[in-house]
């Protein structure tokens, strides 16, 4: 039986690797694939400009090597998680004023 | 309709708060609440004991509270998701030998 929480960091893989695999190395995202990656697998970045592709990149690439490998992309993620974790706090906190 | 990545990212959320909010600090997992979850969210922890309770605590509680806060919890993720990145990466690379 699937864990659903093993099944997420499954998917953190599987959906890392779809893009990294497509040109250069196929263990890393170039700025291309990052940008492919956040346009179609994040609904707010569906619209993403280069410019923010340069900045989000320069923000991961913590070894400068102009590429992100699944470590740096790993905190990337944990960051989202947060900003969705920081929506839920806030909602369940409006819940618990309005009792 | 929903993309993977951002369910996956949703389940982190909801499984940490599905353990955090039984007691003391809704918001924080006690190290009681860390044992059940690990002991059910992940399989290869599912014997774990409370010494190695203690040890992952220790790494994960960077402000030193006694708890792990959503920051603390995400970070672990990271790292398990890496575990699950290097499994799959030499998956990959044994299978480009063979060819």
């Amino acid at each position: 039986m699937a864990i659903p929480l093993e099944q997420a960091l499954a998917v953190m893989v599987s959906t890392f690797h779809k893009y990294s695999a497509r040109q250069g190395d196929k263990f890393k995202l170039s700025k291309a694939e990052l940008k492919e990656l956040l346009t179609k697998e994040i609904l707010g970045c569906s619209s993403i400009d280069w410019l923010s592709i340069r900045c989000i990149m320069n923000d991961l690439d913590v070894n400068k090597d102009n590429e992100v490998d699944f470590q740096e992309f790993a905190c990337f993620l944990a960051c989202v998680a947060m900003g969705f974790n920081d929506f839920f706090k806030d909602h369940c906190q409006k819940q618990l004023r309005k009792k």
